[in-house]
């Protein structure tokens, strides 16, 4: 290569389809940047299930598909999240106040992360300042902006919790919902968390176990959920119901989610972001009109752009509570990924997340060429 | 009778179940009032389907049970809603401010309006202030605090529209529905008002014609909500998609409610009130996620409970609107009740009000005793 030329290698799709039919490695090469461009090496990229839905064609947020990486047709990058180091800027974004070597997240979905290097323009990416990344390792910055983002705004964006009071959630073990047990914890509330129920018995109290250590305070499953009795269960869980639960998250959706919301306290609110079970919501008219519960949907990529100085607050908050030891990572299954990765090896992770998502996630790491 | 003392009649239950099975008429006497006491004689008392959901056992404000009214065991008396005359009153309700003529609305529901006279006390009563009945039927007084409240609180409660935007409702033809149109009209709203579809189709033009005359822009039927290009036709009528529909009221649930939720603009909101289909809501993922619907309930008895000044200002509006001819009265079924009445005609006259209560409503009409 040229001196000053990357060697950049992406997993891109040119149609809409199951990752494992549509998703190909693509090698192309990036030229030395000049004027508004700077040249990214990607650190850490999580696999998501929107990304995963982006690339089937039935998420909302559209890829951006160009030639501009040396096809004849156009293809896109996958991946929506992630950080990327500086490693080279062309005169307009030194003026900006970037340098080599800094940490940038993407200003907004759509851009493709599932890639060694990008060129990019200033105002697509967003700066992690030296006090955010200082004591944060890549994987902990490139994950934070959708998970971690989405419960911290779903827990207070809705409605004010008093310290004392409670929420509930299905998908607790998710990268949200273990996000929400420590940002609950840490502002005082009480949480009962709702798993998928194990065949394995031994694996479900294991994950019970851990989910308490991160601060969850009662943690069932979907069958002790939808079990008779559950009512008067909650009602002990909560001083005889004088200890009011407030907030629903769900990301299953179907009667599991229905269930839930027969928890809840009057007047409360029940947050969708996820709809694990492909199943719609079941609303009875007594629980809007008698019991005056408030339905509502998240989506954090809409957020994030209707409100940028919020997102790097929120960002900037999360890293905090991680440097001081207050938030821990979700167990991550990482995929190294090297120059000599196999394409191959790559898309089969993106499979296994696919069918596995529930359980823990997958990120690309990324080797230094 | 001894001077003073008043033959009072009643609509009444023992327990819950269909109304004509569990109604009678229970005839008592009420003896002059003293103290905080005072005697009301009934003007009139709408059938609201509430009142009937009431004496099914199904609604969650309960009548009171008693045997205040001379039975050996306890009976309660229907109705919720109604105005009344006070013909006779005890000292300290003289030196609260009522005098013999007032006109009083019941402060909450459970005190039973489906009667000829009752004994009431201060704090169950709200007075209707002379300014407020000047050129006022009994008619309008008696029906104003349920159903033109609940339009006025659902257009204004949940969101602020501005002139020119719209609001879409099915039920358009109840008794909520033509004051929505009423409303929205006044405030500078547009309106897509959904129908039931009618085998005669000169009935339906005439009641689409009836709406469009108090109102309403567009009139469709449910067949023609769910019907193809239903999406294009709505751009078509909200300029090309340019004027937002920000608002849904639904009284009837099902797969109805949630073709008329496809309507509505991003971030738009769904208020229930009501569910004539006897369906639950059926809610996608993506419309709360991506679409940014919320989706909340409405119950005027607990707005009222917990708005009482509110209440009054509603009431005391809408009664304004009526007197400089803005507000027309539903076409109500004044069903005439004399001393002589039997009690067969009354419970008949609610039986045919419980079957077809989505096309006019029964008012009960006290004549002079």
């Amino acid at each position: 290569m040229p001196y000053g030329y990357e060697q950049a290698k992406a997993l891109t799709f040119s149609e809409y389809g199951e990752p494992p039919s549509v998703l190909s490695l693509h090698g192309h090469s990036i030229s030395p940047p000049h004027g508004d461009k700077m040249t990214l090496r990607f650190l850490a990229s999580p696999i998501n299930p929107a990304d995963i839905n982006q690339i089937q064609g039935v998420y909302p947020s559209k890829p951006t598909f160009t030639t501009d990486l040396g096809t004849p047709n156009p293809i896109a990058v996958a991946g929506n999240e992630g950080v990327a180091e500086i490693i080279a800027l062309g005169d307009k974004v030194k003026s900006a106040g970037y340098k080599k070597g800094d940490w940038v997240f993407m200003k907004g979905p759509g851009f493709g992360t599932w890639r060694t290097h990008a060129s990019a323009t200033v105002d697509q990416v967003v700066k992690l300042e030296d006090s955010m990344r200082e004591g944060i390792t890549a994987l902990q910055a490139g994950t934070v902006s959708i998970n971690p983002c989405t419960a911290y705004r779903m827990i207070t964006d809705f409605t004010t919790l008093q310290p004392g009071e409670w929420f509930i959630q299905n998908g607790a073990n998710s990268g949200v919902g273990r996000a929400a047990i420590q940002l609950g914890k840490k502002w005082g509330l009480k949480s009962i968390n709702v798993i998928r129920s194990r065949d394995d018995k031994a694996a479900e109290d294991k994950l019970k176990d851990d989910l308490k250590a991160l601060g969850a305070d009662i943690v069932i499953t979907d069958a002790e959920l939808q079990a008779q009795g559950i009512r008067d269960q909650a009602k002990e869980w909560t001083n005889g119901g004088r200890e009011k639960i407030r907030l629903a998250l769900n990301c299953v959706n179907g009667k599991a989610a229905t269930a839930m919301a027969k928890l809840l306290s009057s007047s409360a609110h029940f947050v969708t972001y996820g709809a694990m079970s492909k199943q719609p919501l079941i609303i009875s008219a007594s629980m809007l009109i008698f019991k005056d519960i408030h339905f509502h949907g998240f989506w954090v990529s809409r957020w994030a752009e209707k409100n940028p100085e919020d997102k790097i607050k929120t960002v900037s908050d999360v890293l905090d509570m991680t440097r001081s030891g207050e938030f821990k990572d979700t167990p991550f299954d990482q995929i190294k990924w090297d120059y000599e990765t196999k394409g191959d090896e790559l898309i089969a992770k993106v499979k296994d997340t696919l069918e596995g998502y529930r359980e823990g996630k997958g990120v690309f790491v990324f080797g230094k060429t």
